[in-house]
């Protein structure tokens, strides 16, 4: 049985009269409806979304902003949104048809989960950037790639001994979205209703498979990929969050992306945790030197940047790949950046789905060429120039892309050895049909380019050198694990007769 | 020889006359003596102290303090201290009775250690709390019991070479307090007197083994377990430091119990660590959405929670163990939390001093069963329920206890080879009277539970997954780790022949 | 083509009139002229200047300040400069005899490199003490050691199988750039000239080898050794950057030298981190209890400081070493502090050039006495009583005192067995002519004490015990590698006939 809809109790209320001059902006119907009672029931998430700028501007004002600052790119807001602020009910009763798992609460048609789809009626262009990242792709990729989902059993499966033989099982659904699918996205499906017993009676919701989620890559429930409030966090939808380098930490923290660690030993997150309390991480556009003396993630990746003066270092991209000429993490061989965001498309020269073959050949047809990168170095370089001299920059360039060349023949080194060890029947590997990833000498293997020659790499790339490109997880261990494979190597091998 | 004391020397100075409606509040006599020199001789202590709200506050106005804000929980504070602020003498003098080690200074009976029996004086319900919980019972716990001793053997002790054998002998109390009993506590002693130079002359001195000590479980000389100082840091006994994640990281960083590291890459940490400034860390009750808008480890396990309309969400209590259903962490299996904080009495259907067999069967009767879980886990889930949905929560909380089932199954599976391993002689086990812990196999065995199983459960317990739950100490490790456990395992099998 | 000179452009602009009462403090009319392109160019580098101390004071005026504020150690600095503030002219263009790389810059003779020798002129008496340091040494004490340059070899070095042999060569400049010499400084070179074009036509600059760098014992172009900007941040020279901990966390960070780490979990970087929004971080002096109630590095290390009543705690000093009594990192023992911050010089009982032979016997003829090490640590204590009593002091000291011996004991323990594998030829020692870096073997010894040993010690010294002296990285891993290398050996070995 169903309650009486609160919409009727509540009819009555004096919601959405119209506002004098210096009234804070009008709020719709439908969100005053939400917040009667969702005020008190969640009151983290109001009062999250109550600080928000959200909360504060209508569309329409947003819209009015000329130049620069002007932070909506839709020049066609539908007009029942333009004039009331972003409330509850603006996003989560937009676009009923295009979702699955809406539900009537209290007379309106909800949706749980917002998407990138709804948020782009106010943001399209920044969520066509962000479509053609990787990023966005990061569920399909692992999940659509063969290789990747024998990694993935081989690490978060269940392990089992049977007759002295140890097998791993493919994971299950919750292992999954707490491990690789947090970050890389659920997909989330309904898969039926429930009644539960609420204060207004009971009430009938969704129940969401994969939920919940907030990975860069989710399939949401209107087919659409991606989360924004992976980076704009919450009821908030915060840009100064989204700035800060804790966001990004979220999901490049560990040895395989070690960016947040190689960013606070370098020189600019020294100056970055000494001086951010001084800074203005909301401003648009944000402007070097005086908003801020040194980058966070996001200056260098996707914000637009402008000089004191007013000129632009920097468009804002929210398709970050504009800025990367190289990938340079969760696989084999770094090698110049995909053409398409769908990497599951890549085959490389051995006809398996990787951006290089396991000799280090890149799959060029599927990457950009070398004026790409040419190209896209330059946009990240006149960042580097805001603060730093011609030579300086260069010096550093110079410096990261040698470190491609040195890692990944150190990569082909330590594949030789695990060749050799194939070939010789000390492990299986694919020419015989055995998985690269279910032994523990390919699991030291992959150490080698998925953790250490890769925070070689970032320290390179973020000039953040010194322990973390020696010592903490960087050459010391990449040069110990080479030593131990080869060591395995030897001592399986029967000595001269 | 003895110097004049010093209270003769100040007696004509101007202490502890009549307050007028607008001064600070009094100071006693005696507390004014201890400041005339040791506010030059340490001054960081003073400067503490001074910044505190025991500085500021006589119990006597904080008992006339109504309804959820009141921070004293006692209803019979002796008269002599009511009237003054909580200074230097009023604890270091306190009980004199009880405590061993009390010495005289300047005809002041005094004691260095001040625990929690004296401040349950004024705190008297969060010290019997706080009594209730394992960590109060941290010393004894480790010390009483002969499986921890011999791991703590084989990982403290002195390793030595005799006769080609490895060995290792007990820690030494150096290395025990730098070691393990930092966090656990250190027990104290009064092991003699010594006489000092002084700038007053020579004056004599307790000496006390076990000093320096902050740990949670410290055994003082008043018999007492625990060190109020662990989490209200030294003399400020700051709220506010008790509530940021700092505190809890002392002793809760490692890969045995990775919380601070799996906080900080967390949502909640990211909002955490990018909103804190404009928090309220100190108010009392804790306001959600209004002093804060994510919770650090008190919010969910320790603090008086409210919503903006002073509804209550989650009741005060310093037995954090009335929120947490399940032990995650320290032992083979995770398990329902153990009924009594003094976790010697447990022994396992093996007759070992643990709460689950080495095949996982728990020790049930020491353990709270099915209902209390539920119960708990519902007063943890009011806390989330602040800001998130019921099916947010109900998914949260259904792959967190999902991990429970995972990690034990695959340490089911890591514990069955090693006991081939023993079972066959490659190395000796329990069975055969040797130790679990002394073997690099065993050693190797232990990381499996001991920090990947672990920082798995951590993870899903905290929302924190992604990379700490794949490649920083996660699963990738944990796969890892039991691949090389076969492969120890295979290499010394004879082959068919 | 060269273009013409800017300053024949920009005569007839108003620089350099006489200031009136309030007016800012004079900019030489050469700063101006940087100022002129510079600005807009890299406005971040001429904000940093802008907000610093340089941009606001004359060396005339920081001269004039009397007593313990006084920043400037010089009493003897140029007429020329002592008027106008510290800008871009007056360091880049200062001691243009003494550099290499000095070109003409729109008709000013500019070195792009400013060293330590520029700074002494007006920091005399902090660049003198620095040069006394290791720290200084730090580029020559390891590319002039052939032990750390075999060591270096196997660690950055490209590895390659050469008839089934693993080798590796020699680090490449590049390498070395981003790895070791990040922190320990680059030797900068001058290897030629470029003509660039600019926004004024093109104009030549030199190429300078080993650039960018801002390691600690980097060699700069005037033969002075050291940057530092290495500590007091790029353009804003800052004492609050230097002061705060991420300046240091920058090299001392890893497994190696875990300080930051330590410090973080430790009860003082709790108190840093809960309560730096309040201090003072550039003061001088800096005075304990008011502007600071815990320690970072630079309280202990180097910062004059003062009770709250004026009086002196400590000196200041940029001779770091003044309260250091062992050096506790990156060697195979721990010992006393050497004499001479050139290592080179150092020759152990065995030839070796290190501060202990392999057997632990210090090399003391190079290294401070008993009665130096008891100086040293007293004005390190005096630190500590700032805000701790002399129980607690005296026992801090003798559990760090201890950690020495025990952790030396076992390193000693580690190195007989690798002696026992290097005697049975299981793998070829320096008795052998071997390398006792380059096998697998080697390197997990090398762990011992390079990474936990070490670790044990720092948190023995930083009163940061617990997780870090245990699991991360501590005491746990260090049993677990002794127990290793003992399997190691044992596997090895025939079994009894």
């Amino acid at each position: 049985m169903r309650a009486t809809p609160i919409a009727l109790i509540l009819a009555t209320s004096l919601i959405g009269l119209p506002a004098a001059a210096d009234d804070p902006p009008p709020v719709s119907e439908a969100t005053e409806m939400c917040l009667m009672c969702h005020e008190s029931l969640h009151p983290g998430i109001v009062a999250g979304w109550r600080s928000s700028r959200h909360a504060a501007v209508t569309p329409a004002a947003a819209m009015a902003v000329e130049g620069l600052a002007r932070k909506v790119s839709s020049d066609d807001i539908p007009e029942n949104l333009a004039g009331v602020v972003v409330g509850c009910a603006e996003c989560h009763t937009l676009r009923p048809d295009d979702h699955d798992g809406v539900f009537d609460h209290n007379d309106y048609q909800v949706h749980s989960v917002v998407s990138p789809g709804d948020c782009a009626v106010c943001h399209t262009v920044e969520a066509q950037q962000y479509e053609g990242n990787i990023m966005s792709h990061a569920h399909g990729n692992l999940e659509g790639n063969a290789l990747y989902q024998d990694l993935e059993r081989h690490i978060l499966g269940a392990p089992a001994i049977d007759e002295g033989r140890l097998s791993f099982a493919a994971p299950d659904p919750a292992t999954e979205a707490v491990g690789c699918l947090y970050c890389h996205g659920t997909r989330l499906d309904v898969t039926g209703t429930e009644t539960r017993d609420t204060d207004f009676g009971e009430m009938d919701f969704p129940i969401i498979a994969g939920w919940p989620n907030q990975g860069v890559g989710r399939i949401n429930l209107d087919g659409t990929r991606g989360s924004c409030s992976a980076c704009h966090t919450r009821h908030t939808f915060s840009i100064e969050i989204a700035r800060k380098p804790y966001t990004c930490k979220e999901c490049h923290v560990g040895p395989d992306v070690p960016v947040y660690k190689v960013y606070s030993a370098s020189k600019h997150g020294n100056i970055y945790h000494s001086k951010k309390q001084e800074w203005d991480f909301s401003a648009v556009p944000w402007t070097v030197g005086r908003d801020f003396t040194a980058p966070t993630c996001a200056t260098c990746h996707v914000s637009l940047l402008v000089t004191p003066d007013g000129e632009t270092v920097a468009e804002r991209t929210h398709g970050m790949k504009g800025r990367i000429a190289w990938r340079i993490f969760g696989l084999v061989y770094s090698h110049a950046h995909p053409k398409d965001p769908d990497t599951t498309k890549i085959v490389n020269k051995d006809g398996m789905p990787l951006p290089t073959a396991l000799d280090g050949t890149p799959a060029s047809d599927f990457l950009i060429d070398a004026e790409e990168q040419k190209k896209r170095r330059a946009t990240m370089e006149a960042v580097c120039l805001s603060c730093h001299g011609r030579s300086w920059v260069r010096g550093h360039f110079e410096r990261y892309e040698k470190s491609h060349e040195t890692t990944n023949a150190a990569t082909r080194t330590a594949t030789a050895i695990l060749e050799e060890a194939w070939a010789r029947g000390y492990a299986q590997g694919p020419a015989d049909g055995g998985s690269p990833f279910d032994e523990a000498i390919e699991h030291r293997w992959a150490d080698i380019w998925l953790f250490y020659a890769n925070s070689i790499r970032f320290t390179a790339a973020m000039a953040g050198g010194g322990d973390y490109a020696v010592f903490a997880d960087g050459h010391y261990t990449h040069a110990k694990r080479i030593k131990e494979l080869q060591e395995w190597l030897e001592e399986r091998t029967p000595p001269d007769p």
